[in-house]
This record gives structure tokens, sequence and C-alpha cells, in this order.
């Protein structure tokens, strides 16, 4: 298995790396990684990940600004993301943490390890343990803060 | 005829097992069921239930949160899952509850369990009595909450 | 020629019916019709009436709600509508008429009459006369409500 | 050379007619000219003219309304007409004007024939003399209002 | 290595001037440039600079204008280029500069001027030491204003 690793230089927290270490910790899988200026960049890189590094997933990390114009921009890489999933039939998991999630500095880089861990643990799960995922289904899960839960009628 | 079912553990409710509960009620077809982790992880999984599973229709079932961003994702999943029917000829019922449509978290339940079971009807119609579908043309049909009924000059 | 024919449940007015009549007063043209839940999926039933059922041109109508979300619904089936338009290389005239167009129900019924019938003009002008609506250009046609007519300096 | 046309019925200025008299004035090209019903027609009326008419470059002529609405139908066609081009490797100029560009009727009529003329002249300097706009790069030029001129230090 | 390099008329900056200014001092690859009216027409142009004329990297450079009909070509020029991207597994790297984001003209040029620069180094490493760019990742890089650093716990 070869898991793609795409991230930026325009984030704020080394994602890349994070995501590196917690899929190590869970599996002996291949990885590959790239780093790309911005969030716009991703699409393509992924791509390349998939088609010319032959990954079987790919996580696709970012951290948009907090600006309007930022949002647009992330609104654009994941449109991006999607699209390349269905011209490949790959998964790409989006890990994106918007500045403006995280009341400072400190709680921006704490939600953006923990997003990037859990989305790594999606990751292997994917692509290892696919029926894993159906026992989660309507759980409420979150990647990042706490979980949401089923809802009660 | 196999049907393929895709969800979420994002969403609050278990939508993938009642849209099979449903459809099973109706028809004997053959079910086929990924769970992944958000929306935006739905298309790549329908076309994968389409291409790989031959599946000849699909039902995509998430629930949005309530926020700005999270209608967002609803609105870039569903280009998603357009573009998806698109380079498959098959069709894709989606189906979204957005967490902001009902009052509270009972609602919430109820809702998403009786959209469900309305569009797994739909489907199965879809591929085995499209004729059936014709006969409700503008009748206002609403899945979920009461039908508008069809407007009188 | 074949011209199909796509619309929904959802609807409020049987606009298929009516397009199908308007059609048939001004020339004999084979029809193809199916009706699906909602406007998304009016893309990909179009394509299949293209490509499947060999229509020249289609019809795609539909009747989006009044709120928010019907306006973000119908933005993206437009846009599932220009992209089939692309890959087949055939035209699909989209007849959406907005719930809120009009100021009650009785309205919204004469309202999606009229659009439906003068749609279903232009639509065989596209396939049987085209040299006939470079004589309309810049009149400032309208469908439904009255003509906007030709700006003067 | 083969110049490709597309204009709308639902605009208030003849600007398809407008295009080929500028056009002639400057070249002696194949013009090849359709005329469709609204904005959200010409992305395929446009790779018609591309593929089957065999154009070498296409305008494409609208006047969006000025509501909400109209303005999301431009975007559609924007964005179709983007697709179009990366579909086909080739060059179409849009030319669109917002009705509420304009104070009144006269100013609409004046903008429309001014913008579409001067956008007549890139279209031909696209196929025939693309070096002359290298000449022009970064300095302000806007087509029907006054240019905006290079920024100096 | 090819690069090319398309910018526009519509920019107040010559910004394919300044970008091919700054390669020159780092590289030397073989330079195609094109300038286009504007930013809705550089997917195209970045299309056929890869598949016509064989370049290996891309930079679009464009100036969007400050209202909010120019925010939105930059959001459809922007959709275009990752697309152009994905059909052509190729970076194009776009260097935008929103006329709003400066506060007067001569900030304006400087901006233009500094992203257009930084953006040509980026280029270069992506083409050339793309493990650079690995180093570089989280460290919170911007191009133009001063970098944001990276988030400490």
């Amino acid at each position: 298995m070869r898991v793609g690793i795409a991230d930026t230089t325009f984030s704020r927290v080394n994602m890349g790396a994070i995501a590196i270490d917690e899929l190590r910790k869970h599996a002996s899988v291949v990885i590959e990684r790239v780093t790309v200026p911005g969030i716009k960049d991703l699409p393509v890189a992924c791509k390349n990940l998939i088609e010319k590094h032959k990954c079987d997933i790919v996580m696709a990390l970012g951290m948009p600004g907090g600006k309007e114009k930022d949002r647009l921009c992330a609104h654009e890489a994941s449109q991006g993301l999607i699209m390349c999933q269905l011209m490949t039939n790959t998964h790409i998991i989006e890990v994106f943490v918007h500045e403006d999630e995280a009341k400072d500095e400190s709680e921006l880089a704490w939600l953006s390890e923990e997003r990037t861990r859990e989305h790594a643990v999606n990751t292997l799960k994917l692509i290892l343990h696919p029926k894993d995922l159906i026992k989660e289904a309507g759980t409420g899960q979150r990647q990042g803060f706490s979980d949401a839960g089923p809802a009660r009628r």
C-alpha cells in the first residue's frame, strides 16, 4: 500500500509531518510526500501522487486563511480535489483547518494536529479496513473538536 | 439489480441502515454498502460503487452541519455527485439532511429517517418502474416534510 | 427529430405535459419523456435521453423552491446541465421557474405554463429553424413575463 | 481563418451584428453565426461552432439581467465557456454586458457596442497578431469604459 | 525545462515581464510567453502553453479588479486553472493580485512585483528542487506581504 501526502508551505503547522507520524504508528505503508505553495496547488499534486507515484490513497492537508478570499480559495481547492478523485477513482482525504476555526495560535496548532491524526486513521481504515467505517456510520464523528454523537429521537 | 449505498460517519443518524431496511421491504435487490468519513468523500465512493461494484443506481446519504462552512461542503459534494452521474450515465439519489432543517435532535432523527425512506422508494421507481414517476410529475412531492402539492390557478 | 423531455415530481406544475402539448402543436417530432424526483436528477436524465434515447435536443423542466438552499440546488443543476451539453454537443433548454418569481400559487401556475410553452417554441427553432433565432438576436426576448425589448440609444 | 459568433435573443442589443461589422472592418475572415435564447445556451453553441463549424476562435456575446438570479446565470455561463475552451484548446472571447453596469438604456446600448467592438479587435489580435498583445501587457486595458492604465509606484 | 508565462492586458502591472526577469536570475530555462485580454482567458492560454508549446510548468498572472463582479471572474478563472492542471497533470502557479488588496496604486505596483517574484522562485523550486519545498512545509509562507510564520502551541 502506498499513501500519498500533499501539504503546503502556506500552512502554519507542519501537517504533512504529523500525518506521516500517525500513519507510521498504525501500519507499515509506503509514503510519498510532496509539498506545494498553497491549497490551490494541491489538486494536481494529488493527481501526480496517484498517477505517477501510484498512491492508493492521498491525504491533502492545508490551512486556509481567515479572510473571505481565503474561503473562496479553499472552495476552489475542494472542488478540484473532488474532481481529481472522480478522474482517478481514488480517495483523497481532505484535511483543511481554517485559521478562523481556532480562537488563537495555540488552539490552531492543537486543532491541526488532532484533525490530521484522526484523518490519518480514517485514511488507513478506508484502504485497509473499510468495514470498520460501516460500524461507525451515523455516529456523528468529528475530527479535531469532540464528536457530535448520534441524534436521539 | 444492484443498488449502492454510500453514507458517512459524520452523520448523526445511520441513514445507510435505514435505506437498506426500506429497500428490502419493497424489492429483492443486491445491495453494496460503503461508509466514508464525510459528504465530500461520497462522490468517489459512489463512482467506485458504480464502476467497480457494478451498481445500477446509488443512494448518497449525508448530514451536512448547520454552519456556513458546512453548507459549502454540501455544495461541493453535490456538484461532485452530479459530475459523477454525468461520467457514469447512472443516477445517484442524493439524500442530504441539513442539521439546521430540524428544530431539535429528535426532529432531526425523524426527518432523516423519513427522507431516507421516501428516497429509497424513489430509487426503486427510477430503476424498476420509471413510468410511475411520470404519473407524479408536477405534483409537488417532498421527501420528509409534507408535500407541497400542485399549484392551482 | 427526437425531442427529450425531462421534468420532476418536485415541481408543482406538470411542466412536462405542457411542453409536450406545445411541441405537438408546432411540429411532428418524436418525444421521449422521463420524470425524476428533483432538479438535481435532471442532468444525468438528460444525458441518458441524449445518449441512450438518441434525442437531438432536450428540455429540462423544473421548479426550484424559494429558499436559499433551493437556489443553490438550482445552481448545481444548471451547472450539471451545461456540463452535460458540453459532453454531448447537444442543446438542453433549461426551463426553471423559481417558486419566488410568482406572487401567488395562481401566478406560479400561469408563469410555469407560459415559460414552458415559449421555450418549447425556442426548442423547435433551435433544431428546425436556427436562422429564425438570428432575426431575433438582441431583441430582449423573455419567456413568461413580457419581453424587455431592444435598448434604444 | 474562421471566427464564430454566438449571441442571444435575450440581449437587448444586437451584439452579434456589431461584432461582425467590426471584424469585417479589420480582416477578411470567414464568419459563422448562431443565435441562442440565453447566455446559458452559449457554451454548447460555442462548442458546436468550434467542432462542427471548425472555427479557430469564437466570440460569445450576452447581456445578463440586473437581478441576483441573472448574475448567477452569468456565472454558470462563464464557467461553461471556460470548460468549453479547455475541452477544445480554443479561445472563446466572452463579451458580457450586465444590464446594471449602465445607468440607463442609452448607456447600455453604447456600452454594449463599445465593448463588443473592442473585443472584436482583441479576437483578431489573438489569432492573427498575438505578439501585439504582449506589448499591451500590464497596461490596464478595459473594454467599453475608459482604460485604467498602468499603476505607478 | 520550459516555463510558460501567461499574463493579461487588463492588469495594471506588467507581471509577465517581472516573472521572466526573476526566472532568468535563478535558472536558465526556456520561456514561452503569451498575453491575453483578461484573467478568464488564462485557462485555455495555459493549456496551449502546456500542450502546444510543451511547457513543464506555467505561471498564470493576473490582476482582478476590486468589484464584486471582478471577484467572481477571478473565481471562475481559478476554477479553470485548477481544471486545466488536472487535465494536463502539470502545475500552474496562479499569481493573482486583487486590486483591493493594496491601499493605493503605489502599493499595488509593489505588491504585484513582490508576489510575482516570490512565486517565480516557487515555480522553479517545484520543477527543479521539489525537496526544498518539503523543508518549508507548515512555515506559514506568504507571497508579497510578510510571512505569517509557524503557529506555536
